[in-house]
């Protein structure tokens, strides 16, 4: 008897991404019911299928929809005339003087009206979803307080209302210390964990919690505050840590089960080793490495070889990562980190549901899974990677739909 | 009274782009009449037109159409494979043997029908042109015999019947030594110089004559035949020179009165000498920069201390720069080259156009050039520089029609 579902893809070549490798099947289907994957695998091997819909794919590549899994997607104003000054060699101090600065985003966040921030937050966000992503990260953190913050988490759960999308809500109070509490740090580390936690958690509007944890923003002891905090109400944790210097953020990150830790270039090995140890993802984000010139590669052999999963994302922010493009980040991690096709497209896939805590349910061809798709118009994945600045996107569906 | 025209774009800031430079126009005007710029400039010195069209701009962005001065981007065949292996840590040799190079593309090209050859470079042109691209260079040098580079310019030309854009045709026979001329790369030389050039001319299907000026490709001695040939029959010369080494190409293409120099990563003194003397373009490829990961950026800062126009380019092609986006050329550019938003722009308008030679006709908002318009959704030029992978194009006017 034959199984009824919805739509089945059919000649086509899948990459099932399963356990971060290709696993590719020449002859592929794909059977979608309810929003789920009901079948991925070779033709020779499906059911028969009742579908509503069958789709002939004419031999293209069909990958999971793409997963970005750390953006800062939604902030107000803009900082070109920053990376102007930063060109022309100007130093912090002089850019922050002319009004520059991460300081300069947060007032112009707190300024912004709530459809100014989604009108600017969907110009990113449609630059995405053109490119095959169908989930995606949003921090907040550009508004620190606790009205703010919440607002921040509110719009980044109503772009899933705007655009056939999923997205993931972070939690970044802790991203700077707010020019109000420059006096007293501790007392907005007490702030996050007094109120802007349990009413983030109350309101139901956050995912996961994020620290950056650098000596130019929190320390290891605020940061563990923090990550205790939200162990407590039942979020998991996640860390931008390791990007300037040494400052073992990974390693704390990764003992409070930390989801992923982000950057790592300056990750050393026993960073490596609790990360390892509590399964924690590594998020390298080589658009922020790229744009500040950066020198030091992340430890991406030592990764590999204590089997850590590697995510990769944007981290579309105005400051240090103007970038929306998940395509132009797979380039930027073969030729700047030289990953493999293979792990590059794994980062975008697997390995990023992994960072965001859905693995059960995203990031590769797998039956029970959301059916989350990209049909490319390549043959060879490496066509994937290899190529800038082009999108060979055919079609993306988001749980089913086109 | 009123002068009629066909179109008016009001209520826009331009960016003329007249000598190099932004020469922004706060409250501007624009008018088109056969194809060519009736007026540029500001609203309240407009002259009173009679306009069949009016298309009121919101207060966008104007640029001229971009041009993007050198691209090989007709050929058959991918390089991803090879590109995985380079990314490996496989040598140049290893990578021949497993059936990549130039060579292999060369293979690839001659094999691929007319057909197989424009529709890929239609998917590059149209990636191309959907960022505001309105005249684009086109080498032939994938053929690298009489007949197939004769087709490979025919098909340049070709393009322009498929798609609203201008092309500029380079011939590129002497790109790199055949196979078959191995053992007697001067017989190569002659049949460039003797067959390929004059038969290319009569034909009517060249702009312009180009080499690869390297110890891996043509000697000083072969290149300065070709270019003496060229010249001898009206054509203008280009020269690809001092990427690897310092070959001193770009001086002896200078001498000739090429029309640009391209790559200049090793250029010294006294090719900057001979190139300003000569009035020669210096254009630069970020796009081949990153993708080698070189470490040797070119002589940015001598260049404009010599007054040598600066032009950019994607150099797109499926070896060294699989790059189909002139935006991220911009980007590449500031990032790499520390050149400003206004250098960077000017390298894909007013100074791309004197590397074709059309800068009488192209490449800034001047009464008199052709319509070739670029209308975008931002209002700071930085923001075309400043993201990476973001395509603001709002609209893309080619000789006065959208
Ligand atoms: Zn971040
Ligand atoms: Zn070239």
């Amino acid at each position: 008897m034959a199984s009824s579902c919805e739509t089945v893809w059919r000649d086509a070549r899948l990459l099932t991404m399963r356990d971060g490798r290709f696993g590719l099947i020449e002859d592929g289907v794909i059977a979608c019911r309810a929003r789920k994957i009901l079948y991925a695998g070779p033709a020779n091997r499906a059911p028969k299928f009742e579908a509503e819909k069958i789709v002939s794919c004419d031999g293209r590549l069909i990958t999971p929809g793409l997963i970005d899994p750390h953006t800062h997607l939604i902030f107000g104003g803009s900082r070109a005339h920053e990376f102007e000054l930063r060109r022309a060699g100007k130093s912090y101090r002089e850019i922050a003087e002319a009004g520059g600065g991460i300081w300069s985003t947060v007032c112009a966040t707190r300024e912004a009206s709530d459809a100014a921030l989604l009108k600017s937050a969907l110009v990113r966000l449609d630059s995405l979803i053109a490119e095959g992503v169908t989930t995606i990260e949003v921090k907040s953190g550009y508004g620190l307080s606790l009205e703010q913050e919440l607002r921040l988490l509110r719009l980044g759960r109503q772009l899933e209302q705007e655009r056939n999308v999923k997205i993931s809500t972070t939690l970044l109070a802790a991203h700077v210390v707010p020019y109000e509490y420059k006096a007293d740090p501790d007392r907005y580390v007490s702030l996050i964990c007094d109120e802007i936690i349990p009413a983030a958690v109350t309101a139901g509007l956050v995912d996961a919690v994020d620290v950056f944890c650098e000596s130019i923003a929190f320390s290891l002891a605020q940061s563990e505050m923090i990550f205790r905090r939200a162990r407590e109400v039942g979020l998991p944790v996640k860390v931008h840590a390791e990007q300037l210097t040494t400052g073992h953020g990974a390693a704390l990150a990764a003992r409070f089960g930390a989801l992923s830790a982000d950057h790592l270039e300056y990750l050393d090995e026993s960073g490596i080793q609790a990360m390892a140890a509590n399964h924690t993802v590594a998020t390298l984000l080589p658009g922020a490495f790229y744009f500040l010139r950066e020198t030091q590669v992340p430890p991406v052999e030592a990764l590999r070889k204590a089997g850590i999963p590697i995510a990769l994302a944007t981290d579309c922010n105005p400051g240090t990562s103007p970038l929306s493009s998940l395509l132009t980040v797979l380039n930027l991690a073969a030729v700047l980190f030289r990953m493999s096709a293979e792990e590059c497209i794994a980062g975008v896939t697997c390995h990023a549901a992994r960072a965001l805590g859905l693995q059960d349910s995203h990031g590769s061809l797998e039956e029970g899974k959301v059916c989350d798709l990209a049909i490319w118009n390549v043959s060879n994945p490496a066509e994937l990677v290899y190529n800038l600045g082009l999108n060979p996107l055919h079609t993306r569906v988001r749980a089913g739909h086109e």
